[in-house]
């Protein structure tokens, strides 16, 4: 199958609206994706005829709605190559999925002195839980940097472990330089604990968990053109069982006296309450739409779009790009002597394009390349060498009014 | 303004439907609200033209989702009645809510041998969290108990209370019986900490928490008439500065550091993470949609429903209503003796009547109530006297099935 751009486009409704007078061109993928209307029309049709609870009742809808609802767990679990389908935990999000780690795996498990070995690329969602550990028991945080060129080899990872890391959380794409990281080439030179956070890499190319080599691997479902709330984390079944539960509620327990408690079976054991549903429900329709375009057609399509891009920001002798990995996803962070962030954001956005300027919830790396801020256009399946074209020309117009 | 159920009704796209040949007769609502038209099209709109991520961003889109998302906490604030906008932090649900505190405000200040007080009436949201605490940490869940026709006054939760109790925590409606617990007269005995779980309540009655007396008040978007995935916490002020933050992750911190973390102001501290932001957009058309049709005509119109259901209810003297306190909402737990409550539903089904068989997330109540599942008819604001006779009906037949 041929990847069409223009059908594409045709299938997101926001992306024919204008912005300021202009047609939207939305650069900013990296923070949250458009959704098709396959997945808008699975919500609305979830809600206009097929829904209920789920698990606990006995009557039809309930019934309808949970098979819409697990039958996810399977097409997820095929989208990343899971090797077990009830190895795959729904969560609302990357950053429940990682806390579910830190204090359902890691809190109960490392002491005092005990270090997580974590890249100076993660995002928030991948500091912020392990600092709990350091500020609450501890835990000591060891921190490995990237290259300049904003590439991570594993060897450097592997180099930084010593008698004390007792897990190692990184991420399978960085937010800010598109980064990718090779985390089975880590795994070939450690058997410790490995958490990725595959918010990013996710969106942009064939994940196949089977032979990846993690023990811990999130999804966020916004990113992947998906609803809001929606997300899941793989893990592998020997790790869910050195699991201590995450969050009480209803639908994670076996039997619930005043003295006594027993939980339900993984994966419902880490799944506490009436669940995201219907958000869930149209992570399945995201993740079917973009199967069925093909992960590899998406990751070629963008693969072209990143060497475009690249060549043209890369012309733009007064644009610096920081991290600029050669097999790096489509995703750019920009800085111009002369103008903040915010400006360059703030002018584009009145030509209609959309980019992200700030630290992008990875102080730490802001930090290392430094810089404060950056401009960030971050591409995803729908956009065009034409908005390259449009990006180009709208920082361009930045200098000229700044420079 | 009058309350017109025909018209309540005509805004419920799937109670049009049927059900096994027969019109949908949906009396599940203590499980999840099926959702008016307003709820389905906020979400379309909002991902057809008005998405990006929220707070992060300065473009056109990001600026208009986080109004759109953040006008929602003020329309919670009204709906509550709640002294402060920024006393509201968003939630999943009441689940994540519960957790929240016991992980956020609980762990952190109960020793062993601390008691928690709580009601047997308890949904598992609002057990199973403490239960966390007592296997951790030694805390000790002290049970009161209710009266025999389900009611819990007052008085009997203060004589409870032992020089060992740091906090109470307790429902503002049973969902299995409906009982409406006096908070207000809670609070007038008592200065301890007091965590009210307002899921059901929230429905079906006025709440106004300037008056009612609670520290912690949650409530859960899908059983307002809510999406899937939304819900708030009202926490008071001083509570929330006293607790740590729950999850951690983009958007409640201020710096990260590799050494140093600093966390930003209440409510976002509370809010990791990218949001339920349409979750939460589709919550504030479900909480303008009650607002205008008016709380107290909602309570008016299912108080006459709860009237005429348990008069028709009580002339079947075959059937046992578990929980029938003079001021409860319409809420009914029923058991007949030969037929199992799960048989029931089921055979409801066929009639196209939903209700819920099963312990209910409450097996504590259950096990007091000397029942292991019950069968719950649970009412709400599009139900009519009609469906009541429905359910009648078909409890007779399931009646004359098994007797």
């Amino acid at each position: 199958m041929s990847f069409d751009v223009e059908a594409v486009r045709a299938d997101f409704p926001i992306l024919s609206r204008q912005v300021n007078g202009k047609p939207l061109v939305y650069l900013d993928n990296g923070a949250s994706a458009q959704k098709p209307r396959v997945v808008i029309d699975a919500i609305s049709r979830a809600y206009e005829g097929e829904y209920a609870n789920v698990h606990r009742g006995l009557h039809y809808l309930s019934n309808l709605a949970t098979d819409n609802y697990e039958r996810v767990r399977a097409t997820i679990a095929r989208f990343l190559n899971a090797p077990r389908e009830d190895e795959v935990i729904f969560t609302s999000g990357s950053t429940e999925a990682l806390n579910m780690v830190s204090y359902g795996w890691a809190a109960p498990r490392l002491q005092a002195g005990d270090e997580i070995l974590l890249s100076v690329m993660e995002h928030h969602a991948n500091i912020v839980p392990w600092h709990f550990l350091r500020e609450r028991q501890g835990v000591v945080l060891n921190w490995v940097e990237p290259e300049p060129d904003g590439s991570l080899p594993a060897e450097k990872v592997l180099a930084a472990i010593t008698p004390r890391t007792k897990m190692i959380a990184v991420t399978h794409m960085s937010n800010v330089t598109g980064t990718v990281v090779d985390i089975a080439a880590i795994r070939a030179g450690t058997d410790l604990p490995l958490v990725v956070d595959g918010s990013q890499a996710a969106v942009h190319m064939r994940v196949d968990l089977s032979t990846l080599g993690a023990d811990f691997y999130c999804i966020t479902g916004h990113k992947l053109y998906g609803p809001s709330g929606s997300g899941a984390i793989w893990i592998r079944a020997d790790r869910q069982a050195q699991m201590r539960p995450f969050m009480g509620g209803g639908d994670m327990i076996r039997t619930v006296g005043r003295d006594v408690i027993t939980y339900a079976d993984p994966p419902l054991r880490f799944e506490a309450g009436t669940p995201g549903i219907v958000n869930q429900i149209g992570l399945g329709a995201a993740l079917d739409y973009m199967m069925e375009l093909g992960m590899d057609n998406i990751a070629a399509h963008e693969r072209a779009l990143r060497d475009y891009a690249r060549d043209r920001l890369r012309s733009l002798n007064w644009l610096q790009i920081h991290g600029d990995a050669a097999d790096k996803g489509a995703i750019f962070s920009m800085t111009m002597e002369g103008a903040h962030a915010h400006d360059i954001s703030t002018i584009l956005d009145k030509k209609g394009i959309a980019v992200r300027a700030g630290s992008h919830c990875a102080m730490p790396l802001m930090e290392f390349m430094g810089v404060t801020a950056s401009a960030r256009a971050s591409f995803g399946m729908y956009n065009t060498q034409a908005e390259v074209d449009a990006l180009v020309e709208g920082l361009t117009f930045c200098r000229e009014l700044f420079a």
